[in-house]
């Protein structure tokens, strides 16, 4: 079975990278572009058979810093 | 509206950060974790009526290196 974490900033937590991002973008035209956040996403196989709340550890523990980073998971 | 752009490397691609995080998490005890790919994901506030070209454009542009990375287009 497969699982995609997504691990963003919090709300309120400055994002650079996504700032960044808007002024590139604004710089090659792109007119208009709003608020820009950039997080990390992981795709992980795994055992058939793995629960939810063995992939919420893994972000607790080591894929998100949960001071400032937000996760969410998805089992497919 | 909102775009969400997943970047991640291509097939083939080597993924050394995929790969420390698939140690790290057999170091942490989490067993028979198989390949894991870590990308980016980019969430964009968009103008209404933006189209999914345009937003295709800002990826072959600027936000994936088309050379080792591919990338998905979420319009939401």
């Amino acid at each position: 079975m497969k699982a995609r974490v997504h691990v963003m900033l919090k709300e309120g937590v400055l994002d650079p990278q996504g700032e960044a991002v808007r002024h590139a973008l604004g710089a090659l035209g792109f007119d208009g572009v709003g608020n820009v956040r950039q997080g990390k996403v992981i795709d992980l196989d795994l055992p058939e058979g793995t629960t939810e709340e063995t992939v919420t550890q893994m972000c607790e523990q080591l894929l998100a810093n949960t001071v400032i980073e937000k996760y969410e998971i998805e089992l497919v």
